[in-house]
């Protein structure tokens, strides 16, 4: 009953065995084995275009270091006001780019409003340097609320961010449970909707470690070799990156374990919905449920095992809880399984 | 026969064993499983006193931060002309210190002469606000060049450091290498001699990516937290990092593996000390060989799928090559086999 | 009729005097000469305590390098949504504090509710490396809005930031203003209060470029020497800053000059509210005055000589204006005089 | 008998007057106002030919921001091992750059030698990501040793720095010494033999606080009103530097004022080469007079009220000095006159 975070699981087999085969003989180092460069262009096939990929230890590694290819000095990324990059990284988005910031974007259901963006845009007149410029715009997908953007909201997004010529970033920690609850291809998912850097995230949905930026304008990357080896993610066995990367997009593994985590989540949807003792706080379509249940219920939970974090209430909902009630944040992940799902559920029975 | 460098080869079967073994299960991220608490008990046995433990991902981040812990407004560093800090890491101990310098210092064979070490601190008169000021030294054990401070050359440079009130660090990407060499303890050829900080490698010794810096002073280690999330260091699945620390230490697995190293250097240095065609450039002690040979010998080395990287001529050796000549240098790590080096001496036979 | 911003007029003649007289002779670089020592001393008599005064020369220098003594990897500062700090200083203070972020605070008047701070700080938990840690809080005295905070709004603020064990930094750039507006002295307005370092700014009131960080706490400046000479801002000549707030605090001159503006702008405020095409935005105490009036009656004063900027709307007011209304800011300075008050208000007649 | 620095001088009554003048009226704030523009336009003419000019407060600011507009991330700049750059700025090229590195290249009398710095380039192999790469050459002129670079020796190093596509750089804090010395053209000691961005100091030669950045490849400033207002050095009322740098082209007057510093040093090299009791360390051509005297000596002209600085004997002539001598620095400026340069000489007598 781990449903703290899709980061406690370990890896899949898959990706320990793809690891373990990798140990033996010798590769050149420093992302330049035969291994690495067949991985580069499995990426290529699986986008349907040539990218530019970079390999880098942490998703927020890959988040910090896709917006410093693009930054600018006095340079301003719009981003959800909750967004991970902005909320959850102790400030390495700014401090990998130079010190360019962040700048909150509302919207419902923790998806950035395309219309408050461009009005944060606007607060931008061309050529003012007290306020900065903007420099790139960044979304989440899945969300950190545990929603999705559907396919038009990328393109309209996207549509904004090239009329004011700023290259759109999506933060891919759960790419995979979102491009499967879509149906989409990764293509259809980005650079086919206006994305033009993607932080594919593999560590949260089965693997050690195994974080790529995407750039799919390879032409934004031209700085990268020298952004990622001065910020310390050049990692000598580049490999052991790649070799996660290989098991994991083989046969389409990646697919079927967010489809796995999707589906987990999907029951315990349908349990708390049908439960008398609790319900879902918002809806949600991904590997994330936010649940309200009496604060009786969660220490009861937890006294069986069960593990979850606590969630701050919303400020769009401030009258969300009634009283003795909690809202709790619950994961899914490649390794949870249904009788996880259901002795989580009899506690609200 | 591949000799380029220590990290070509992957990993150790036990490492990789280890790391499979950890696949299954849940645990906490963010470095606080059992684990990684385990492991950081282990550090505390292993150096005989209480130290506080930082995992990373890189030998790059592990002396860049070690860094950052001690750095200040102004602030210079000192370092071997030759130092991996300063030659080989793109400019990231500076970036990730927030712009700290690294002043060069001379000294024969890859090591900080002492002399010249009292001279380049007294160069920054105490207050001088135009030159900045001393904030660490730094030193390579084994060195760059492939030779070792001798147990008394610490303790020469801790000596001023101390003086100085300096910390000093230590980069030890092959500090079990050295180790070996000297027939040493951890604890006496670091703290005992007045290493502050160490930045413990394991990845060119048999690891996949598994670097740990070492407070020996916990107190240098306050700001650590934040300074290793905001530079994206902190792993969430940080037990993969362990998981190979735990393999690495149990049993002395670390000695073997950097013995065998050394041993195969051993067996090279004295081929080639005995071959009529090579010369040793240099007297070194641990895995890196420094070899003068002619130039069709390399060829023909090659040839026969030998890897090894050309190596410039030292400047405080201009004299170093004859006409047709060239200096390379050779690695030998855990992987390496008698049957390897053969194959090599059989070239210069 | 110049209202643009009081930062378009020059100096005042005895600033200029003063500054002339100081130009024949020798004297120590750096701030070491007998003048700066002198108006070093100055400062700790006009705040009735020890402090220590850093020159240098800009606001956003003040600003930024105020936060950069006490700043803190992963650090965050609190200020108001509509500070200068964040809103118009193009990432200064991120840059010079080694990207430090700033939270905005919100409440209305321009002034930081102080529950909405308390709330704000409170959502960082001690120890969460993933938000980053509070490091500061930062107002404006007075602010952008043309308000000031009481001295029990201050006290309030100071109370929640040494509750918190946060340093109160106060952005002076209109200090004076504030001062004589609430007839207080710089200590009342400052350390008693709970205030610990200040950007004392001299430049909108009547200096050419003279800006003082005056550490009310001296012991949180003791990088500074460093901090202000590795940012550039450590004048050869410092005297030429000296001189200018020596004749600036000479004799009252300095509560002379914001006494004249901001009279001139309550003379304004007094024509606004009597004229029946015209009305206050917002109420306000010094120099800057919020007007709302007809499209025609602005293009009228333009094209009688008057300068001002339009300005945006506060998002809290969304129906300020009606129908060919627009609002603009008019801000008084130690130059203006009655005549360019009553021309402009004719306009309004 | 003030030798200590040019910087210890005040400022020429025809700057103090001009600035004076200035006070009066309204101007458009942040290099907008008329002067301001007017004074680009002057520059234009200076040099003969369309330039881009950005004001700065410091010497430190201008050399750093040059510096910073063509900075990139792992990115070295070439300078003499005794440039002010990288020994007397506290690291502010550093942090201002973000962190790109100086990289020292030796040459003897304070000159980068050619092939040194030839040499220097070639040790970064293009993309080798683990050095870093070049990305700029700076020169002083004149040099922190007092001497100067001949045309022919510009222009040998602008071959340099073209041949390797890198940006050259010149540090004009003692421009007009330089250019004085030589009888040249502003054009001809710049773009003409290949400085394309120059740090153009007014502030030792007689102004309080003048400094701008040249580009004489305007299409390298593209970033820089971005750069200089983060780094904090747009100053709101521009105008009183413009209206120094006003005075100080106006007629000539910045080159009388070079030519009397650079007389009074000629006045010191005779009267200390005829002396019996001192001579000249090395031969210097501008304002800067390096000495040789006893100690005894240098007590008696300190007694009688001479300012000077000691100064360390340079590495490349260790033996310059016999027992109870010392090594100073002598300074003249616009401001020496002969009477101070006859009474410190009688000293020697």
């Amino acid at each position: 009953m781990f449903f703290a975070s899709d980061n406690w699981a370990g890896a899949h087999p898959k990706i320990a065995e793809s690891l373990a085969r990798e140990a033996a003989g010798y590769a050149a180092a420093y992302g330049t084995s035969d291994l690495d460069r067949h991985m580069e262009e499995r990426f290529n096939e699986l986008f349907q275009r040539e990218v530019a990929v970079y390999f880098v230890g942490t998703g927020t590694a890959a988040n910090s270091l896709a917006l410093a290819a693009v930054a600018r000095p006095g340079g301003v990324t719009f981003c959800h006001s909750e967004a991970h990059v902005t909320a959850d990284e102790c400030g390495a988005p700014e401090f990998l780019t130079g010190a360019c910031r962040l700048v909150p974007v509302p919207g419902p259901g923790g998806k950035i409003d395309k219309d408050a963006l461009a009005a944060a845009i606007g607060r931008f007149p061309p050529g003012a340097v007290h306020q900065g410029r903007p420099m790139a715009v960044t979304i989440t997908q899945a969300t950190e609320s545990g929603t999705i953007y559907t396919l038009d909201e990328i393109a309209a997004i996207g549509a904004i961010a090239r009329a004011n010529n700023l290259p759109l970033h999506m933060d891919g920690a759960r790419f995979a449970n979102a491009l499967v609850a879509l149906d989409a291809s990764p293509a259809d998912m980005t650079w086919k909707r206006g994305v033009d850097i993607l932080s594919f995230g593999a560590t949260k949905n089965g693997c050690w470690c195994a974080e790529a930026i995407i750039f799919l304008k390879p032409e934004l990357a031209s700085e990268m070799p020298f952004i990622r080896k001065r910020s310390a993610q050049l990692f000598s066995k580049t490999r052991f990156i790649s070799a996660q990367f290989e098991a994991y997009l083989e046969g389409g593994l990646w697919l079927e374990l967010a489809r796995n985590a999707n589906a987990m989540a999907d029951r315990l949807r349908a349990g708390i919905a049908a439960s008398a003792k609790s319900r879902l706080a918002w809806s949600t379509t991904t590997n994330e449920v936010f649940t309200v249940l009496p604060k009786e219920a969660a220490a009861l939970a937890e006294s069986r095992g069960a593990k979850f974090y606590d969630w701050p209430v919303p400020v769009e909902t401030p009258n969300l809880l009634q009283q003795d009630e909690m809202l709790i944040r619950l994961v899914t992940s490649f390794a949870t399984t249904q009788d996880d799902v259901d002795r989580f559920l009899e506690v609200l029975a």
